[in-house]
């Protein structure tokens, strides 16, 4: 374990009581940072590798800029820690990620600090340059910092930013923390190029001129500046991509060392450039952590773990997750059929596809942050008669929305969509959540729309979805692990817009789509039990095409229906809806009601206290049950049972 | 005009057709293709500059290449004219973009020479990659050629594409078309980069080796090969951006020079890399027409014109395009507010941000084909303070879904959406349809959406967005002109979520959302007429908030309500229905209806026809109406009526 022996950070509350410190100090405050992150991380869970590969850079940022007048801007979000540290937010470090605390990210609401809130990856430039344009308009000095990773820098959105901020002369910095790693090492050939980069002799050029010039002219700065600028002018790193682009490029330098940074930090902030500077930094992610260091994933996400040993806390279930089910049952199809492809953006393990990749590596594609690219990929490959799998979680999805429209479901080609953290995920909060999904595919001709309520109906999705030969389609899945059941080793296709009645009862119906099945179900059994009310309950599977002969089914013989769905307004429910009034259910009275998720963004908790801040937990169905139902006096004795 | 004095296109039916011929009457046949070009769009309107610079282009890779074996993919397509003309669809140009007639695109569903349909930019490269990888998991040896332009190169997508190639080592050849231009004046630091590179010794080099060994060695073309290769080993452009991305880069070429093209590829054909190959060709836009190449705007998209002359068809009307009034009203506030600032993504003319760029230079960004970077460049502006309006077509909206989402609607920044071509948008078909954006803003929390059904409407909500501080916005419009409606000089913004009545009657209601209203407006007035039917007519001008006390009038006074839009599922009809739903409008019966696209994609043809397709006219809306109101006999005089 880092042991520290000095007592800095005690007295550090703004990043103000950071400059009281002498230089020589820093690298010790680095060292309780780091020590701090390790100690928070361990008893809550949260983002560990790449927050301790940045704590020398971050004292050093809060040490050579003004924040939060200068604006400091961390793509993702993630690599925040030693910043939420230093400024001002130590002491609720210990309510990371937790329904109330501090956000896994950065975030406008919660900090001066964060002036751009981030998540997913690849928008720090953007933001940076369209303050960096505002300050020009305002004639403002402020500087504008974007802290960017090198997997970062692989998304098509980060070279749209640097292509525009080099065309525009924009002043702003660019700090690449290039530590060869995304979550999963990087994959494109930018990432082989940076290390190419990395290797050069540049970087013993800039440090041996960088200390050759601070000792010989310690004062005045800006002569420094002067001379600095010169070899930033002329220096032997011409050609890089950066350079092409526009940029000064200043690297690449050690991110470790807070003597360099400072040097090349003061330098930049205070030599006058006509162009974007790009400084191009080497750190390691888990530096300073030996478990961290040593391990594969760099402890990149990690769950609670011993401080000493670096031993992380076993989950309490052993039930498999969605994902992992997933992953099995496409492996076991691509045995039999050497057409099925996977691809992945830069997530082989957060997706399940590692054991794809592990076991049909030329069949595997991991291209890298580039959702745009990995759809419109697939498209080409499905074009082929190749049956590809195309596995982004339901958030990040959105960057390929475009290509998901025109390049699949114009042309109709059968590109299989994975759709993992679908839904509320928990601790990675509002950013993360997959709640839009079913809105913004629901509304695509040609697609057929699939939601999973357990392991065995997601596996089943899987073998359906390898069978759609004649249209693209999506199975969606939760985060997290499934309920334990069992999956048998022969397995039936579904067929196509068909769902099927789960429980049968007479006093109304429910129909859900995906994994809001269990509480529907608990909630019909609580019905049963307290209120003799005896419901039906009915498992949608597709929100498209939409098993019409049930829906006719269940208004026939039951008074009432609510759909229920873990997704936004304008999904399963409008389809529903719209079904049931263009057929005109509604002329004549029928009660149907529609749960869904509430317009407004989730922040981070349980998935189980989010879904009740969304109102759709198994109190809340009996609630609208009882309410639809108008079994006033029972809805009082509800309201008493939900606060318990 | 341009004479011909051959008659080879007369005996090209496919491109076997053109492999009879003799290299050297190739540029004859060029010749003749472009008169060909020329002909047909001036009868049909359509993109004629970026066909006219591709012309030799087309010819030599259908002459070196095998296709529709070999993958020829153009990117957007709009410049795929020739292509078509040597690929079978010569005698169908005089149909094109019209119904039933050719796409103005490449489209798969309309020819085996178009093995991927385009018509947004920037995919070709993924497509081709999709297929590369397909062809060497079948060990098949076809070539795959992604024919992209240098303004289509600015989207992070085509970066996101060439580092996945990269790194892959695909075997595919990449032929970068660097005409200077995209729709407008290309954006960005790549441009600029690319014209340097164009300037450069390389071309001169290659050319005259290209010569030389062509003279040396006319065969065997093996050796030829070899030492062509070693020489793109070891040639003078190491350095390129494209050889740091993996790539093999060659060039530039004269994309005129049929002698050139032919050794290149012919070369590149033959030797065998262990790389992707770039071929970076130079083009005019508009070339060999003298009117197109004087253009401003190299003929970019023309309507019909006269051939001699060059002279293009006046509009029959005068009325100002909604983007017109869009752009005046916009301009005439940043007069008064300096924090306004507008971006464009490559489309200053296309959005009318034109007016806007010469008003105020300092406060305009033209971000080149990036929609993804320009979303989240306003998000950052707007942190600062500043005003940004965001014009994007709804369909190239689309391309950055994921930063309205997480950097836009999460941080509820007060970015204003001007969403052009909103609805079916004639010519240019399916792939230019705004019918999605209803719904996939709909379901975001903190944005308010608008839509206007007149230019005075339009005008009134760009005022209404300028003054939102406090959410993000949008405001959608139609594409063409507006109805000749004056635009008083003081107007006032509407009250946030509030509608308006347009007509009132009593036997039924319809609520319009966004350009219908016109429709509806004449379906009123016909059903008054022919059926003594009195119907009220409301305009929701917002989809969100929704205005529910305007809604609970129209319900309580009338015993059926019709809601019409111009998108697909998921959007104002489904927010409608919901709110009705959840507030048991429905549960003793009532008659309503949405009208809203239908769940196909709709080909090109003229607005009207399209809509008739999506059954959203004047007619359809009488039939519905008599259809709710269950007056079966009227609904057959409507069918006749429908018939004329």
């Amino acid at each position: 374990m880092i042991q520290t022996t000095t007592n800095y950070l005690q007295n550090i509350n703004t990043p103000d009581d950071i400059k009281m410190l002498e230089e020589v100090n820093l690298q010790d405050l680095a060292h309780e940072v780091r020590h701090e992150v390790v100690s928070s991380v361990s008893q809550t869970g949260g983002h560990l590798g790449a927050s301790l590969g940045v704590v020398e850079l971050t004292v050093a940022l809060h040490y050579v800029f003004n924040t939060p007048q200068d604006r400091l801007i961390w793509d993702v979000g993630h690599q925040a820690y030693p910043h939420k540290i230093l400024t001002g937010r130590k002491e609720e470090m210990k309510s990371l990620r937790q329904k109330n605390g501090l956000s896994g990210f950065t975030k406008r609401s919660e900090s001066l600090y964060d002036p751009f809130g981030a998540a997913h990856s690849s928008t720090s430039i953007s933001a940076g340059l369209g303050m960096a344009v505002a300050k020009e308009l305002s004639h403002d000095n402020k500087h504008i910092i974007s802290v960017i990773g090198d997997g970062s820098m692989s998304a098509g959105m980060a070279f749209e930013a640097m292509n525009n901020a080099g065309a525009q002369k924009a002043k702003m910095i660019v700090i690449l923390n290039d530590n060869e790693m995304s979550i999963d090492p990087p994959a494109g050939a930018l990432s082989r190029y940076l290390s190419k980069l990395a290797s050069s002799n540049t970087y013993r050029d800039i440090r041996e001129f960088a200390k050759k010039i601070a000792h010989k002219f310690p004062k005045p700065l800006e002569d420094m500046a002067k001379r600095f600028e010169e070899h930033i002018r002329t220096g032997s790193s011409n050609g890089t991509i950066f350079e092409h682009l526009g940029f000064y490029y200043i690297g690449p330098i050690d991110g470790h060392n807070i003597e360099d940074l400072l040097l090349v930090l003061k330098n930049v902030r205070d030599c006058h450039t006509d162009k974007p500077v790009l400084i191009h930094t080497l750190t390691n992610k888990g530096h300073g952590y030996i478990p961290a260091e040593t391990a594969q994933d760099k402890y990149h996400g990690v769950s609670k773990f011993d401080i000493q040993t670096g031993k992380k806390q076993k989950p309490l279930s052993n039930n498999k997750t969605y994902t992992q089910v997933f992953s099995d049952q496409l492996c076991k199809l691509a045995y039999q059929d050497k057409k099925i492809t996977a691809i992945t953006a830069a997530m082989p393990s957060g997706t399940g596809l590692q054991k794809f990749i592990e076991a049909f590596p030329e069949r595997s594609f991991d291209v890298g942050i580039a959702e745009q690219h990995a759809v419109t990929f697939a498209a080409g490959m499905a074009t082929e008669g190749y049956k590809p799998f195309v596995a982004i979680y339901s958030t990040f999805l959105q960057r390929a929305y475009d290509q998901i429209v025109h390049d699949v479901a114009l042309q109709n080609l059968p590109v299989r969509f994975a759709i993992d953290r679908a839904g509320l995920v928990g601790a990675d909060g509002a950013t993360h959540a997959g709640s839009f999904d079913i809105a913004y595919l629901g509304c695509l001709p040609n697609f057929i729309l699939m939601a999973c309520s357990d392991e065995v109906e997601l596996a089943r999705m899987v073998l359906t979805a390898y069978k759609i030969e004649s249209n693209p389609c999506a199975f969606r899945y939760p985060r997290g692990e499934g309920k334990g059941v069992i999956i048998p080793d022969n397995l039936d296709p579904f067929d196509i817009g068909k769902g099927r009645l789960v429980r049968q009862g007479h006093d109304m119906a429910i129909l859900s789509y995906g994994g809001r099945l269990t509480e529907v179900l608990k909630a019909a059994e609580r019905l049963q039990q307290d209120h003799n009310i005896s419901i039906t309950v009915a498992d949608a599977r597709f929100a498209k095409p939409l098993d019409q002969q049930l829906i006719n089914q269940l208004v026939k013989y039951h008074p009432a229906l609510i759909t229920i769905e873990e997704g936004s307004i304008g999904g399963f429910g409008s389809f529903v809806s719209h079904y049931m009034s263009q057929n005109g259910h509604f002329d004549n009275g029928y009660k149907y009601r529609s749960m869904y998720f509430p317009d407004k963004f989730i922040d981070q908790a349980s998935p189980y206290e989010q879904y009740d801040e969304a109102l759709l937990n198994e109190k809340h169905i009996v609630r609208n049950c009882l309410k639809i139902l108008q079994k006033d006096n029972a809805l009082q004795n509800q309201t008493k049972f939900s606060a318990r």
